[in-house]
């Protein structure tokens, strides 16, 4: 085993040294290195079949498939990303993001969390489990579904999974791109939060007008946008779009007492995801992990309108614009959001001003699997057997492509991952816990198995 | 007459010419041939001293005396400016904003109005009144106050006022930088509001927060500000800090009565002012004239925070930032609005905000003379002369150095105008309309004779 690990961290800095930044053009090229390096080392590895799915205008994505011995064991997909972030502000990295570095049980690098590291479980976590069952082949039949764009939001996702619906069908997803709830509380993730980005515009005339000419007589659309985004919440920062809370799924009471018992310094929660904010706030009868993991929310990630220049411009802007986003959670539905949100702008659009709304897309469902779910309790004892102690719930507050994986499979989708919240995704000095991907890998190598079992194996493939 | 107004059209368009665009550095030197362009035409008409007051920081200002004859004629001071605005958008002229075109009885051309206009006024005002009185020196001792940082927002008009304080002492000022209601509707201006801007700002932490990882459970900068900016006005359009009204002077029932009788074509309006705003808004039982003349607003002159570019980023803005600017009546004073401010953003700052105001300046205080003030009566009795009707009262909504002249002389101050609100000054194809001007002179000729006659002599002078 320590010669895996040995050639797993080895392979891992491979990897993370092809800066596959997607959403920088400059870097496409890296993209295609990096698929390119991942379907070498799947082939190293003995995966039967395995692709570069290139059709443009997609970023390459990895295709490979290595079947079970037996027919009738079920089909697992997993899905991971080799596209990985940015890396602005660069001058803050301690080390150059795409040189990376060990220290102590960390490896740092732009990609080792999100989502390389993760992929790289999945290689190792099949290997150790050939090597424990003794098999030339795994209990189930593995695919693995890498994408070259979730950094970018997906946008080719549901196209390329339509193309390749034949290959892609399985009996269960396995995502693996969200996290452990810390290092000392290892937990399965049972879901996250969908997200639909709206643009709300409100506009007076054609130009900007003087305020003194003009001030205190026409509407300012600055103050009127301004007006319908203080309406947006209650003094219960409840969201106030009619019906808005209609579909919400409430958690378990399983879910609700374990997220309760999980270890939580508020302190060091805003110091790592409060930007420095002073303070939690939020829904009356939520803790702050229920605010973010199971209760949808509004926010306005940007807002501009008239002069924002250094010094003043005495004008009434002619038009202002917010930018708001809602996180979504089972079983509220983007499009129906939408359709309040337009209600809500149509309402709050004083007499003289227009307004438009513009959407991000078709915006991203919510998804959770039910914890006494099948597959997720097979995924709660692969877990707790790796980590050597039981694992509870915890879900994840930001978005990605699981209900579209769902919706398109048709199948249950479960979530594995063993990185951690405070890996500096998305920011300066990304690292991984080492350790962590270990378990990680033996969760997965036990979870093969434990999904062969007959009983398991029947209900998943009925 | 004709001899006059020729040369006086001619002079007009040697000077609009000169483009002394004052806010613009690269115009500086154009600033300085302006005054001296004035400079020298003082000098050719006969004034006897003729000074530029060229101490930087401040641009250069022209000061002009030409005493009465009789020592105890009363003082006239007669303030304008000759610096303009700058041109942008430039391709939206018609003809280049510094090649002055006649075109029926307009003149065409960026200051031809906005100030140049009416202090050229004032010169041929002068040569007016001493051939019509075949005088060799005016009825009253004038003074000419012309500076050039008015469209700068004046900063350096205090310190050059306090330096020249014995030059510039007077028995009353005239204030040359104001309107007539309509080309058909002549009108004496009685005041200008005041402003103060102010920059709030709200911080939440040091860096904007992933909206996925804390949204719904931290404080949002830019929704705790737009409930602020909503917070500023009631339902009723009004301003809700705390004693913004008391000091509020209620417009006489003259007044009152004048401006309701102007003529005014809302639809024109909202077309000249509103820059196509689709209606009118304001205080319930005030005209839109009233709104802008009388009344004080606040106005949000821009906002932004967070994400403001293209696409979508679901952030938590770090901070998010407000331009406010107030227009202030008499009696009100920026200083006791800037402490109502000060003490609104204090409560409107939730839990886990902080919160920063920033000043432009210690800002303009209103000005407004009373309408049976003497001097004002004398303006219009000299306005009624030469336009041959009885003229109505008016305001302006916008901000000039009135009440800092003011109350620096320590005498009343009375404005002399005749250029149209609709003179496209600060925009595109600036005009000005030349019959109007003409008229302008001869009450300035009218007014000199009106103000020396003894009643009124001795009621400014004692």
């Amino acid at each position: 085993m320590a010669a895996l690990t040995d050639s797993f961290v080895a392979r891992l800095c491979e990897w993370v040294r092809i800066p596959s930044i997607g959403v920088d053009p400059r870097h496409h090229a890296d993209v295609h290195e990096s698929a390119g390096w991942l379907r070498d080392r799947l082939r190293e590895d003995g995966w039967p079949e395995v692709e570069v799915w290139d059709h443009g205008p997609a970023l390459p994505a990895v295709f490979a498939c290595w079947p079970a011995e037996d027919p009738r064991a079920p089909t697992v997909l997993v899905y991971g990303h080799h596209d990985v972030q940015p890396v602005d502000p660069v001058e803050r990295w301690d080390h150059p993001p795409f040189e990376p570095v060990i220290s102590g049980d960390e490896l740092l690098g732009r990609g080792a969390s999100d989502d390389k590291g993760q992929v790289a479980m999945h290689l190792l976590g099949l290997k150790a489990h050939l090597a424990a069952t003794g098999r030339s082949a795994p209990a189930v039949t593995l695919k693995l579904f890498v994408e070259g764009e979730e950094e970018s939001g997906s946008p080719h996702l549901r196209k390329l999974l339509e193309d390749h619906e034949d290959q892609l069908s399985c009996d269960l997803v396995v995502f693996t791109d969200t996290a452990l709830h810390e290092r000392d509380a290892p937990t399965v993730n049972t879901g996250q939060r969908g997200v639909l980005g709206a643009e709300v515009t409100f506009y007076g005339g054609t130009d900007d007008v003087h305020s003194g000419r003009a001030g205190g007589a026409i509407p300012n659309p600055a103050t009127a946008l301004a007006k319908l985004v203080a309406a947006l919440h209650d003094d219960d920062h409840r969201v106030r779009l009619e019906g808005f809370y209609d579909d919400v799924r409430e958690p378990t009471a399983q879910e609700r007492e374990d997220y309760a018992s999980l270890p939580f310094d508020e302190e060091r929660w805003l110091a790592n995801n409060g930007g420095g904010a002073r303070a939690t706030q939020g829904e009356p009868g939520y803790t702050t992990l229920e605010r973010i993991w199971v209760r949808p929310t509004a926010e306005v990630n940007g807002i501009s309108g008239g002069y924002t220049g250094p010094g003043f411009k005495t004008i009434i802007p002619a038009s202002a614009t917010a930018k708001i986003s809602f996180r979504l959670v089972p079983d509220q539905h983007p499009d129906k959001v939408a359709v309040q949100l337009r209600e809500f702008v149509r309402e709050h659009t004083p007499p003289g001003i227009r307004s438009e709304v513009g959407l991000r897309g078709e915006g991203v469902p919510p998804y959770a699997i039910r914890p006494d779910d099948p597959a997720n309790e097979a995924v709660v004892e692969a877990m707790s057997l790796a980590f050597d102690e039981p694992v509870r719930f915890a879900r994840a507050g930001g978005s990605g492509p699981a209900a579209l994986l769902q919706a398109l499979a048709g199948v249950p989708l479960v979530y594995l991952g063993a990185t951690l919240p405070d890996d500096r995704v998305h920011a300066p000095n990304e690292r991984v816990v080492v350790p962590l991907l270990l378990k990680g890998a033996e969760a997965a190598a036990h979870l093969w198995r434990i999904l062969a079992q007959a009983d398991i194996a029947k209900r998943l493939t009925r």
